[in-house]
């Protein structure tokens, strides 16, 4: 199906998913790039791709739209070259008995939530939970941080101070990380069912999530410095992913 | 002394310092907002100061200018607030017997630039080494990214084709960073005097800088996921840091 009016009913309607209002509503989001596409087409997300007049269709059995470039640059935010873009249908999680889970407390940087994200991955991590003020990982900016490592383990939001004493009573260790009042990273010696807690990068973690910790531990460091969350995060995970060896 | 035109000469000389060009032809560089100009001013680098009109100069025995919250904002790219700008000069370093180094290899993300900065002095390491074709530390987003860590240690550009057989010389054992034919980071029990060397975000470390490593590293990782490069080089540096304890 060819598409050549950027104000076609349907663009205007992909184009409103560039709002988080819309993808709330729509349970829908884009993502912009072959790589992309693929992965969201791997993880059974992919729902609508729209390709560059003349560029071959990649994925059987999507429906697929011919676009103009004019219709792709309204549809992205970013300084793009790609020539198609997905529309994808958000995956749907619920709660588990995780082992590994990865807790975010108001992380607001796009770029430091898709690191985060990839991190967990390549550290094992099984579970990604959000607080309701966390950055929406399917802001554009998230998504092309993540590279795809958000098709790759659930991702759910919700209220922490109802779900982490819920995951204390399944039997999962809370671990925070603090300046103050800690352990150091290195005096923990093994590591069962956890989760990790990062906090927002101005104010760290709030107060009451905090106060469910079991443990706050610190990154040893030489220099009074605050590390970037993500490089934080990173830290920790190799660390408790080490000790299993 | 007051300057409210944007086009006074002044203030075009100050806005080409956003151009990386003429940043090198003059060797001076803005900082925007009072964080950066305090960090300045403690290194010795503040040449002068702009402020908006009505707010208090902060700072004794620097020419202060005040100046329109137009001229302001034509000074800095970035969506600011900021109230006040100085121009600086760049801080000149010379090579020294250093004995933990990092080695930057094409690092092009002025976010990841400015991460790693702040990752070496939290981790004790006393002067970051850049390739000719790293992002430049003077731009503002780096500037922003390393939140006044510039100030903190020496940064040089060179030739690392020219100056690693050098720091070798010197008895600087190398570290690069790689994923075939490398060793696992675990498996480093002891470390002495060293440079730790990391790689462009797509593509990594030079083949003919890889070629003059002691050693390749490996970051232990479950799942195949490559970390972002900040991330990276904060595992590596915090790994080799507590092998002090």
């Amino acid at each position: 199906m060819e598409i050549t009016s950027i104000h076609n009913p349907k663009v205007k309607a992909w184009a409103k998913l560039k709002e988080k209002k819309y993808r709330d509503q729509t349970q829908m989001f884009l993502v912009a790039g072959e790589h992309l596409i693929q992965e969201a087409q791997k993880a059974g997300c992919l729902s609508e791709l729209l390709v560059c007049k003349g560029i071959d269709p990649v994925i059987d059995g999507v429906t697929t739209y011919e676009v103009t470039k004019e219709i792709l640059r309204k549809l992205t935010s970013l300084t793009s070259s790609e020539n198609s873009i997905g529309v994808c249908r958000m995956p749907q999680h619920t709660f588990a008995q995780w082992e590994r889970i990865i807790v975010l407390d108001g992380v607001q940087d796009p770029g430091n939530m898709g690191t985060i994200i990839r991190n967990a991955i390549a550290f094992n991590y099984q579970a990604v939970i959000l607080s309701t003020d966390c950055v929406d990982i399917y802001n554009e900016k998230v998504i092309r941080a993540t590279q795809g490592a958000l098709f790759h383990l659930p991702i759910l939001r919700c209220d922490l101070t109802k779900q982490l004493p819920q995951l204390k009573q399944a039997g999962i260790t809370l671990y925070a990380t603090a300046l103050r009042q800690s352990v150091s990273l290195q005096s923990i010696r093994e590591v069962h069912r956890h989760a990790l807690i990062f906090g927002n990068e101005g104010s760290g973690i709030k107060a009451e999530i905090m106060a469910l910790a079991d443990h706050c531990i610190k990154i040893e460091m030489a220099a009074f410095e605050s590390l970037n969350v993500a490089v934080a995060s990173g830290i920790c995970m190799y660390y408790f992913y080490q000790l299993q060896f």
